[in-house]
């Protein structure tokens, strides 16, 4: 990212440029995760995508420029997973179901994914920020679209969003910080339950 | 910490002594949230405490000491205030009401805590997982307690108890790090509404 916080990814022409490109964020997904931010060189992630040295410089200006596109590629790839998870189901507490079970999926196929986007608040506050933000905006209109249709109760959809995230957050961190190994399923039936019960007897 | 991950803080002997050591982590906890730790030094963390240099060796061994110090005890401070806040109160639905109110007023008065404790993950991993784990261990107690005398549903406590604390964690975030300024009473009721109803209509 350069001074002024834009961002212009060299797009890759070819099938061939954007699968390298890939390679390099899997591989920048993996190294960053497993070394943090300050101990992952360029080479370890080059060595571990496959490719030459060099050919990290025709996708991205340096270490700073892969992390910020890593934690923005997988925050898109989370959301078009989910919403993909989602797709078609017009009530609105069997989408939060749904969607709670392809993001814990993701999260399990994705260990690295919590420290990474926990780093990014020192590495990139901006990226940290938007990564959040933008999933709590897209939440926040499918809440409030919900609630005018008459599918939730009415309430507040911005702290509804927060707080919905922050069950999703928090179930994952538990998986792959915490290691408690609750199958996904038996998760999101506990948490449906509350969605559509709440905790009053 | 030594290598064997035992700590062994130099207890204070006298009422001065106490207060030195407390002005040092209150010190610690500005300049460590406000620079992050690894621009953090012991000369300014002392600075900042008004006592010289040489004191801050009186109390802690270094900066990695201090730090570690500093996130357990943030979390007591913090579970101290929430049972507070709570005791007395016997209706479980309300006790998470008043608790999530004395976590969000906490947060406000101290808006470094989701710094400090989100960069324990990278200083000292232990540290950051016995703040969450010691919380989530009272919780689901306290829920497991609460579904066997009927206040509640009944449902997995444990990850009830990740869920709650995902939420409390996720709206505190939104306050200090994403800067929005709800009222913390209407938070409350906002997320109160959902534990008693759910989401459904």
């Amino acid at each position: 990212m350069d001074k002024a916080g834009t961002i212009e990814p060299k797009e890759p022409k070819t099938a061939r440029g954007e699968a390298t490109r890939r390679a390099l964020l899997g591989a920048a997904e993996k190294v960053i995760g497993r070394l943090g931010y300050a101990e992952a060189s360029i080479g370890a992630i080059t060595r571990e995508a496959g490719v030459a040295q060099g050919t990290f410089y025709i996708y991205f200006k340096g270490k700073d420029e892969v992390f910020s596109e890593l934690v923005r590629d997988m925050g898109r790839n989370l959301r078009h997973t989910i919403t993909g998870a989602t797709a078609g189901i017009s009530d609105r507490l069997e989408a939060e179901r749904e969607g709670l079970r392809a993001f814990l999926t993701f999260v399990a196929g994705h260990p690295e994914l919590y420290r990474i986007v926990q780093e990014a608040l020192f590495v990139d506050a901006d990226a940290y920020r938007a990564y959040f933000s933008t999933f709590a905006d897209g939440y926040r209109q499918g809440l409030e679209a919900a609630a005018l249709g008459g599918e939730v109760r009415p309430g507040d959809a911005d702290i509804r969003a927060w707080a919905l995230m922050g069950i999703a957050r928090s179930l994952g961190e538990r998986a792959v910080v915490f290691g408690k190994t609750t199958p996904i399923d038996d998760v999101v039936d506990s948490v449906y339950d509350l969605f559509v019960h709440g905790l009053k007897r």
